[in-house]
């Protein structure tokens, strides 16, 4: 096992599993909301038309401020790191004791004897670049962010929403009654929740069929508590 | 500078930034997306009340999906971190000399010398505690997450999304008409977004107002769009 190879493993086994991150937090989101939505209306309005309108309107707005989040964040991650490698570029040029110290310290955190530290320390120190790199990932805890993934992280998210959010509304487009395509809509959407649960539990390592019942469960008391409020404050 | 200070103040940083990343999580989306709803349905329905139950059902739902959410993501973490602590004990007592050798693969990756390599990794070897919290942190990269966190950040997620969500539907309840209560919904919603964005930049170290500008531009278009969009597909 050489280190070039477990550092590259590493490296991509984080981006697949940032893409099914926010395949998750697009789709679960997108899954429950305006399925929560839609039945909701049901309970308050007499035509199906209305809950399309409003479905519609939700998954949009969802789907942007999601997506557009999911950019900024990804944006904001990317510049911090930045602005912090060049404080610490500025650190190791002016004041390298202060910085051997730190690094001494992260060791000391480690449980390592006062003579590794200062060996570590001493060796780090011969190689600038390498010395950078070792604070921004131990002492800050941050990893170089991949430059495209703002943009991929928006798209994933807002596409994952709006594929998820359109599910449940099918039945509206169809059958005019709203409490009748609540039916339909409830069957379909537990359904998909089940399945994304299953298949989400699965690749986090989690019980599968413990993890589908949980995401179930959260669409289903969403529906029923977005039904209960809309009855209340019925228009 | 004592290592147990640096140790603990981290903690506490760590701690207070959850509770604000948590906020923020909720009131991003909470100001967002319910103030988008209600304009989209502002532009396709003749009546407030109508808005109001529509953007209610919303709150609650994605109140109960984002706190239940973010709970069930706690819990996953939590039971995540202890699987693979029991996985790394078992493994640093059956096959030691394995383990050793990916400790030193870790400072392999630092850039440090196979003499060093072998000192520390001989070294943590003779504290087998140190050792699995070593192999936990710097192997996987995982930290152990704080137990209440799930529940703590069930409720703040969800309450911050319930408090920004009902400030964009205030108007909605006073005015009937609902783009004339667009109107001062836009102005409000906008204004507590900028708002919003300029503490959270600065929270995150960013620059305030870019940060402000850019909060606003999300709610903005995702409003617009949903706007667009009702009109199109309008009941």
């Amino acid at each position: 096992m050489t280190t070039t190879s477990t550092y590259l493993h590493r490296e991509e086994h984080l981006r697949s599993s940032d893409v099914i991150t926010d395949v998750v937090i697009g789709m679960s989101d997108g899954l429950t909301v305006p399925f929560a939505l839609a039945a909701g209306l049901s309970g308050a309005v007499s035509s199906s038309s209305l809950v399309v309108t409003a479905g519609i309107a939700e998954i949009v707005a969802g789907a942007i401020a999601m997506g557009l989040g999911g950019y900024l964040a990804g944006r904001t991650e990317s510049d911090h790191y930045q602005s912090e490698r060049r404080r610490e570029q500025i650190e190791v040029d002016t004041v390298p004791e202060r910085e051997k110290e730190e690094v001494r310290a992260v060791f000391a955190d480690m449980g390592l004897s006062l003579t590794l530290q200062v060996a570590i320390a001493d060796e780090m120190a011969r190689d600038k670049t390498k010395w950078v790199d070792f604070m921004m990932k131990y002492e800050l805890g941050l990893d170089e962010p991949n430059p495209n993934r703002a943009t991929q992280s928006a798209f994933t998210i807002g596409g994952s929403y709006m594929a998820g959010g359109l599910l449940p509304l099918l039945p509206y487009f169809l059958i005019d009654v709203p409490t009748q395509a609540l039916l339909y809509s409830s069957g379909l959407t537990l359904l998909c929740l089940f399945v994304f649960g299953y298949v989400k539990s699965k690749f986090t390592g989690q019980p599968p069929l413990g993890g589908a019942f949980k995401v179930m469960l959260i669409g289903a008391l969403a529906a029923a508590a977005a039904f209960g409020v809309a009855r209340l404050f019925g228009a």
